[in-house]
């Protein structure tokens, strides 16, 4: 079995940590496959930064599916690209954002998201009120600071989600808590035996419900949203992009 | 790994083949322990059935769960119970209902929902609703035929469930299907060639989801609703079912 | 005229407060049967109390049907069990918690619900989301104490109550105040004075709109969700319930 | 007891019809004042008519609030002007709109509507909204005649509400049908026993609310939206309405 | 190009400042033409005071269509009666509360409202619902003073909207904010540069899209809700309304 | 005055036919800069084309904002890349669909939507949701033929469009009706007399309400979901979009 893990960003420190992150869940015999794009910002922190990340990530994508991945997971907590993606390649994808969402509902009645920087609450809350889970999300919290400071040694960066996951319990009496950004993946163990309720990472999420699809053998829908692009030139730069299928 | 399957009614034939589906699509090395509950109905349609099969089923997870299971399935398109077994035990409940509707959300933009009869459709409306998800159900559909008919020989249920999945595609452009009673587990794939999209067994589904939770090493919230039942007596026949923990 | 009010719990003592406050408002010739189960918990605090307080309210309902009353009103504010009792029988069968909700609605804009434990929180807006109120309603609390400290001498139950009804002034501008528990009964009017707002018990609120839908001579419906239970066999210790038509 | 209904058209033969389905409902010892604006126009149907409404109707409630009333029945199914009564006077003010919605909500999963001309559709579908119970309302349907052809004698009015009730029993399932004009109250008990389903009337549900919420001693809440006037001049022909208290 | 702005309210001193709005903002050639109600209060604060302000309105409205105005501005944050005048004239009209939704929506994400009295705050609660911009309005916000209040010299009321805004940016991260009250009109650009977000005044935005829609040549849609009125008698004061077509 | 509107596809005749549309209705004085990307697919159906049209497209909108363009219009019904366009530039930033919905809410109380190929309609139904406006629109509907076809001599285009209004007048009882495409902006005026009721074209709502915003001095929030991208570095293709502040 070979799960596609994509990075959307360039930063290849961060590859590193999601992929280990996605094979200690890994069942035995799941191979993982982790790319970042080769353009792109280093790390994706509201929309603008996303809009360059995803043409480098679908090509990754399209290669994976032709490698023979039997599932991709997107590993930004935005779902970068998701929707295109699933246009592009039969094989499921998913987002990590939108793993954790699923996840959380299904052991809590309500969660709480605990991401970066507060512009980027805006993309999960457009995200969830998409995908139907607002009503399941209790808040999304930032805990002000930026994505690369979980690479940087002596970083506060944990406290702070420490911090917030304790407000989410008072405030809002979340009963789980998803952690809003993959390179906290090391960070989920920790923190549910800290504040005694499940802290959800995004990626091994991810790819636990890849393993799952793949094994229930269901595939994208190609009907609606999803119908595989039409054929069309593409000027250009990314005239290589045109007619994936 | 062992997960529970537990048949909230009382048919023998249909815990069976609730089982035999739930072992299909198991990895190697998960063992399915298959149970009905003594007490309860014979089949489950509608708000009363489920009142009193909801008992018998809690005890058979109480048991289970001594006997190690590591998740629950609960495998009734109504998700009955739900709620109380996930008080019950800290190991993931997972509803055939609810696992269905997250699998067809990761594949689809909208799905369809076919099951047995109309008056099951507003228990599933009300769940679809609760769990967030209702925004993702194009619709509930009921083919008109009872449960049991699916057992019997020479019935055409399956006729019917073909010309609501078309209709499906056609009135509201449903991407994905959800087939909804767990008696209707072995049409899944041959309905998703036939129709061209997928087809969602719930308690395939299920059975993924649980494998994932697992391997995710999440256990069900007990903050909130969830919180362990307090310490208090039982009169009468339910006696024995105070202090499950 | 009989109304038919059952205690979920098997607290005698709570049955008898529920009846005082019936027959309080109860208009003249207007006669309150009031009975509890045999079976099941001696208070409800969450989703599992709740499983096992259903069977045996459905035969105390199923009992006061054949006895001639003319409504049912469930006094727990879960409105335990509603959808089952609806199923069982032609009368109205009215919830507490929903009567409380919707005589709330035609006094204020919008209210608050004030409870006993957290645990009671999810139960109760679920129910709100279910009915079509929780657009109305602003926020459901807790005080913080067990159901039956409302019957023990000495208690800080109501400080507490009162506290949480003038936050919920303070924090939410509600307009009006549910109490949230059927033992809550006899201090709804000293509340209304002391906060000069409207406080709606919900036992009151149900036989009154219990009187009502008995002189409109309206019934529920028996299409849809709450059609008569399927002829069918039960297994063991509730054969009996088997068609209860 | 008294309970003013006022039709807040000018139409004295429909404030007859009104005041017999009213007194019809009413218990022993109730009285039921009746009265209709002096100004304004014969029949409801749309925003514009009810604007010019509101003034005269207005008038008469606080008449008959000092006149003793206890509470005020709005009988127009646009519930015309019901938060400006409702600030206007202390005793409760119910809409028959909103009673009927209400008293459906109590005894079916979802109903529909069956009103007169389709310009008073969005009315109410706005309305449906506000109050939070859209989600119960399967569709508002129109039977496409003036509210004055319910008056005239041979009419087709009734047989065209028939033929909407059936459309929503086939086509969206409704489980209850709320009668959408104050003019149908005479229609209810047939069309329910020739349609096998509850039929409400808003007049007489409303009634059983007034005396419901008179039995309660609830009141309309004085904070947030229904605060009295402040106190201001009121200029020309509206000055003698300023100051209501 | 003819432009209508009529203040709902009879008070010539915040007709004056709201024409002085309009013009500041309309383009060269553009005529506003300012008009108040003979009858009517003096201020609009709550749906009571709405109730005596939509009729003489009204007449302000259809004499300015005669007139030739080819669009109808509604000065007061209620929308007062912006349905009824929709359907009385075919000229699109628009009320400031609306436009400051629609214009605060094209450049924010969520914004929060500061108005005068909490009273109001349902008034506009509702009307956001019913526009469908609930879901971008963070909150709706009272600075605690009377509409007069701003008309006074030496009132705290700016301190007060000021205080509200620096509020809404820390406790809900509102990202624009529009200010509540047509009297507010002069403070929208001071406060702005204060506050480093955009401030939106409703007067300004309301002629801004009706010029838009004038230059679109688009009118009101006389289907639906907003059908002409029937053609029927109107008794007593209001007899000159019936038939404004 | 300086409007940049961009059309996101290729298809230089389609930039012409929308830069026409957009001079038919800009006042006097009004300049419309009209671009089109290098890159990117020559026409966008659905989320993969959408993906790779938005780099290009960033680009031209950060130049025309260095040449002094004070808003931004983009010319695809999908709203492509809108949320990126308004973190990268602080004028305002419209999308022809997000300002059609606007428009149509303005001036009707519901209105449906008719674009060109089915596997359009979920990209404009979530934008509907997050826009706030899904409740103001009845229904998204395909005409079944692709956006070039519009551009061809001969095609039946013009005659599917037309039979869907109609269907959208009988079947949802629409209001107004939005062109969901760009390449339709020459067809409003006709559609609207032949069917008799508002029929709006994105492109011209879009432009006079840029003209509306610029008059109005309102630029983007630079709060929020739209704060400017953080400085960070780009790898590779799209390394000169970093820093775009």
């Amino acid at each position: 079995m070979l799960i596609h893990v994509v990075n959307p960003n360039t930063t290849v420190s961060m590859t590193d940590k999601i992929a280990a992150a996605a094979r200690a869940v890994a069942s035995t015999g799941v191979e993982i496959l982790a790319t970042q794009p080769e353009t792109g910002p280093v790390s994706i922190e509201g929309y603008y930064d996303e809009a360059f990340a995803i043409p480098g990530m679908l090509m990754r994508i399209l290669e994976a599916e032709k490698a023979g991945a039997q599932a991709h997971v997107i590993a930004c907590f935005d779902d970068t690209g998701l929707d295109a993606a699933r246009s592009a390649v039969s094989s499921p994808v998913i987002g990590i954002g939108e793993a954790a969402y699923h996840v959380a509902s299904l052991i809590a009645g309500k969660f709480s998201v605990v991401t970066t920087v507060a512009q980027a609450i805006p993309v999960m809350e457009h995200n969830l009120v998409r995908y139907g889970l607002a009503s399941r999300c209790a808040r999304v919290r930032a805990g002000g600071f930026e994505v690369l400071a979980l690479e940087e040694e002596g970083s506060d960066a944990r406290a702070k989600i420490s911090a917030e996951i304790e407000a989410a319990k008072v405030e809002e009496r979340a009963e789980a808590i998803v952690l809003g950004c993959a390179g906290m993946a090391d960070l989920a163990a920790d923190l549910s035996v800290e504040h005694g309720l499940p802290v959800i990472d995004g990626v091994a999420a991810a790819v636990a419900l890849a393993e799952g699809l793949i094994k229930l053998g269901v595939k994208t829908s190609k009907r609606g949203g999803y119908t595989p692009p039409l054929r069309k030139p593409y000027a250009g730069a990314f005239a290589a992009y045109a007619y994936p299928g």
